[in-house]
């Protein structure tokens, strides 16, 4: 069987120029990168504002687990799909990480037939989007300790600095680092340490700006520390906000590229789903919308964190009114929610997959509570049986929900085309009433309790007096109007990763919040949550190389 | 007066795609990174064998002084001025690092009416090759320690680490670091420390390399720290290599932008000249001669420094035979040579001014022993009178040295063209008989005793016990046959950065000698070398905007 970069490669890509051409975007606003990746000049996007929005569809899943789902994929699929079926469309996804792609996974840029191509380019440096972000906050790292070298004339304590640097690098090493060792010259002796460049703040601030402007004005918010009297040291105080647009003006472009059956793809931004929000950027789904009669994108992990962030926050924040939810679940993950093991996922286990589909179940009723039509699509696996397939599609017809079985791994757009007719089936007979589970004036607390309670189905939510009062206290300062971005794990609806299936009664404990001030939301942290990976004993890179032709392999 | 940005905007570019049609490179064999910037494909450069060298001109300088020296922008110049004068000639430059146009100094893309352009890209991440050179590096690191977490089955040990992390950064708090904090889950507690991108060995690697199998092979020779028994453990033995070559596989691919005449320029790689050789990559110039009739390249800091390594080490290495030297002073610059101060420079003072002609005259003599001829470039300021003018040229006719009196600052290419017909008549009538300083075979002490007698004009050279012990070790170990790269202060021709002039009789004290087994050479440190620089306390930063059209103020 192909490799995913086997398949990759044999595709004949169109021109980035014809792709652009396709939508309307004029030669001169395409700003080319090698000839199968572009960014769209600022001047065009200018220009769409008046252009009528086409509909939003999201991709998102059941909670992941070791069997995969594939919702990259099925964003891939579903798109190529529409677009085989005469519906004018256009995908958006995130950008993948550089650093990860040496540790452990693969590409992040679809898989089999279903994939966005150069895969090698678009996982590794691409349009360099990434280095920017890195780029922009170390430079604020180098300018705050800078700043409290020289004397902190604004009052910023060196031992209250929050700001820390950022790498594109799986490092377990720099997750806790002093620096400033060596002496005086070599500055101040801080505690500090490094986060993968998607934890970066400053990516969820590129991902969430709706224009140059709100981009700066963001990052002008941005918190990088505090005085004694507790009151917040932000960018703007250090005067590194224009030299930190200098260096992002460029990745603040969205990114175009194509699939395998050369339908276009915006891919712009990646940040975290537990940190931050975890959607592409604002700007190209803005974009898009102007571009197509319909927009397929996705959201990290399952719908409990990642649609549940791209409702609460990236649509509550950018005016964004999604039109239709596609869940997608395979018959292995449901498996797993039902309690199989990960090697006994052969076996075919009624019992199991029927105590799993309360997690697919939950999950409709979650999107649905946003005023959404949903839509069910099985990620078909080859060694699925058509007894299992029978049993999900049975359900879906119990609580309502239109199910499509997809093959697009397997057979590219054609095998989600039942996917893509239900779709816009449903688009044009269900109109959506689109809405945001609670309201800007709520309590902070009372808004991760609303999370908790409707999306988690906890009984409670407990947090430490400290976390009560740091709460209170932003309230006082003028950011209890933020929405939150609760960081738990992506494997179960509780905060405990073995917890499968659909529990309900737990308890969420808060162990701590942070303001992400120019982001606009506050982070709800919920048991340990990583923001620096680390590389396995024996990392992927060991096997990457180059081919006598230059190509890389061992990658995918 | 405009500024040099302002001048840089107000060019009319041609697009890269027709800079790269007149040098014969087919539309395919052409990267574009926008409109204005291109790498040259691997295909082609590959297929250029055959064809003949044209004549290679470096471009180097006096000591440098406060004053400035305005190497860069003569290279510029006398490349345009060649063109004009119907010399078909490629300009060669090195890639200006991001960090430090945040922190004091302008760009590094020339100035004035002899510029390359985009300006304002070459100077930030341009095409990404030094975001590559940092994530490679910073890949092995993270694999480095990842190996030690997991047991460092090769015998390295954690106290023995050599290999640092880089950030093209000015960032002083990063100087010295230690990592691994907070429990075994985060690695071994270790110190470690990041320098600037640009003093990345991997840099010097990208830039000696010949084309991709070299590249590999010298990435295989990287020696990231030592065992127990002091034996070497190599970037081969952590099975990196193939890693890293994906990371690099656009970066050895040379960049091809134009001058503000529209004439065709290779910017490509750019490694310190401290402890590195400080000139454009091999691939860049390789490829440049067989393009063009004539090539202008550079080196950096003086001719001490930057000729002698661009000689010794890069010419060496690659099998390079320059074919004359350019020789850039300013009457300024030789004024602080005869001891004036910088505020003293607006006074004519013929004494300081002959005073300070000993340091270009030292230059040329040095610059003769490689049997080169050499050609004094005097870089007019306005302020300069007739009267310095004439003194320095008959200076150069005493010494039998022809010279020309270059305002391309101000007019462009055809502020040199004087200079580009001595330089061609040079060409033709004064064949180079190129030889290098030491040959391979002699002791590294030798060597490094041979540059600072021959061209520091040292009369001693002294090195600890230990360092003469650690080079006898690499000789032992196979590495006698490498050049020297002697890392000292740029400003003198001693190690006393304050004795300018033509100092001699001085003694040169080794303080530490390091092996870039990667790179080909052994550094040999002379005093305190400054590897990741400090932001001042006022940065460069706290300007920088981007305007209404959202193009960058306040960098340059």
């Amino acid at each position: 069987m192909a490799s995913d970069i086997e398949i990759a490669r044999a595709a004949t890509k169109q021109p980035v120029t014809e792709i652009g051409a396709r939508l309307g975007i004029p030669l001169e606003d395409l700003i080319p990168y090698g000839h199968d990746k572009a960014k769209i000049a600022a001047h065009y996007l200018s220009g769409l504002g008046a252009k009528p929005d086409g509909k939003l569809i999201l991709v998102t899943a059941i909670n992941p687990t070791p069997a995969g789902e594939g919702k990259t994929t099925t964003s891939v699929g579903l798109a190529d799909a529409m677009n085989r079926i005469g519906a004018n469309t256009l995908l958006c996804l995130r950008e993948p990480s550089l650093g990860p792609c040496f540790g452990m996974k693969g590409g992040a840029a679809g898989g089999g037939h279903a994939q966005v191509v150069p895969m090698e380019d678009i996982n590794l440096h691409f349009t360099g989007d990434f280095h920017a972000i890195t780029s922009a906050h170390n430079l604020l790292a180098a300018m705050v300790d800078n700043h409290i070298h020289w004397g902190a004339a604004s009052g910023l304590e060196a031992s209250r600095v929050t700001w820390r640097r950022v790498l594109d690098m799986n490092d377990r090493n720099l997750r806790s680092v002093v620096t400033g060792l060596g002496g005086p010259a070599n500055g101040a002796t801080m505690e500090s340490g490094f986060d993968i460049t998607v934890a970066s703040e400053i990516m969820a601030i590129l991902c969430l700006a709706t224009d140059a402007a709100d981009l700066e004005q963001r990052l002008d918010r941005i918190i990088v520390g505090y005085r004694r009297d507790r009151t917040a040291v932000t960018c703007a105080d250090i005067k590194a906000t224009g030299a930190l647009m200098a260096l992002l003006k460029d990745a603040i472009l969205p990114n175009l590229v194509q699939t395998l059956e050369n339908n276009p793809c915006l891919i712009h931004g990646g940040p975290f789903a537990n940190i931050a929000h975890g959607c592409n950027s604002v700007i190209a789904t803005q974009t898009a919308l102007k571009m197509a009669d319909y927009v397929v994108t996705e959201a990290g992990f399952g719908a409990d964190l990642g649609a549940e962030k791209f409702f609460d926050i990236k649509c509550r924040q950018a005016g964004l009114k999604p039109d239709a939810a596609v869940l997608v679940a395979t018959v292995k993950a449901l498996k797993m929610h039902g309690g199989l093991a990960k090697s006994e996922l052969a076996s075919v286990s009624y019992e199991a997959l029927n105590d799993g589909l309360s997690n697919l179940g939950r999950h409709i009723e979650n999107l649905q509570q946003y005023g959404l039509p949903v839509v069910v699509a099985i990620n078909r696996f080859t060694s699925d049986t058509e007894g299992e397939i029978d049993a999900v599609e049975a359900y879906c017809a119990k609580v309502g929900v239109p199910v499509a079985l997809c093959t697009h791994w397997a057979e590219g757009g054609r095998g989600a085309e039942a996917l893509a007719r239900i779709v816009t089936e449903t688009l044009a007979t269900k109109p959506a009433e689109f809405r945001t589970l609670y309201p800007d004036d709520m309590p902070l607390f009372d808004k991760i309790e609303t999370v908790a309670k409707r999306i988690y189905r906890a009984d409670h939510v407990e947090a430490p007096r400290a976390v009560r009062d740091q709460l209170a206290r932003w309230e006082a300062d003028g950011f209890g109007h933020l929405p939150v971005c609760i960081a738990k794990t992506q494997y179960s609806f509780s905060t405990d990763p073995a917890r499968v299936g659909a529990p309900e009664g737990h308890t969420v404990r808060l162990r701590e919040v942070r303001l992400s001030a120019g982001a606009g939301f506050i982070v709800a942290i919920c048991g340990d949550i990583m923001t620096m990976p680390g590389l396995p004993r024996h990392p992927a890179a060991e096997n990457i190389h180059l081919n006598d032709q230059g190509l890389i392999e061992g990658l995918f």
